[in-house]
């Protein structure tokens, strides 16, 4: 799981099947391990829940871990889109 | 871990600070389950490697399997980068 700011909430829409569609923008900050020596590590990644939890109240800055797979936003698109599989929220 | 088929590699690079630097392009096919469907996902991902496991030799079609983090390409970039910390290669 990655722990995630919620920068961007879009409208909820629907896809072509009826299921509720939702896309964030996640700003994901972290230190990792590379090459011997931590760095900071900073990425907005554009996020898509499909599914019953694109229901979920979302807004900008909540704090949120989520887990899932990255996936083309579209056939034609090298843009990476992270599909939410799971989603929890950081309680303070 | 995700699996991945190598398909392109840059030439060898080394960092200012003299570490080994090589970066590659990604193909990632995989069936994920999104709102009770299985779907196919295709994702092209560029990745790079800093460090020992730069010296790798690695070579367009090669299949691996690869674990890391994600991370900008650039402050001003919002291109996404895996930065590979383990990586095997998948034997036939």
């Amino acid at each position: 799981m990655i722990a995630a700011t919620v920068q961007a909430v879009e409208t909820l829409r629907y896809t072509p099947a009826g299921l509720p569609l939702l896309r964030l923008q996640l700003q994901h900050d972290s230190e990792q391990l590379e090459a011997g020596m931590n760095r900071k590590v900073q990425c907005q990644l554009p996020a898509v829940i499909i599914g019953e939890k694109a229901n979920l109240p979302l807004q900008s800055g909540d704090q949120i871990k989520v887990k899932g797979f990255l996936a083309q936003r579209s056939a034609k698109s090298t843009q990476v889109v992270l599909h939410i599989q799971e989603l929890q929220r950081i309680q303070y």
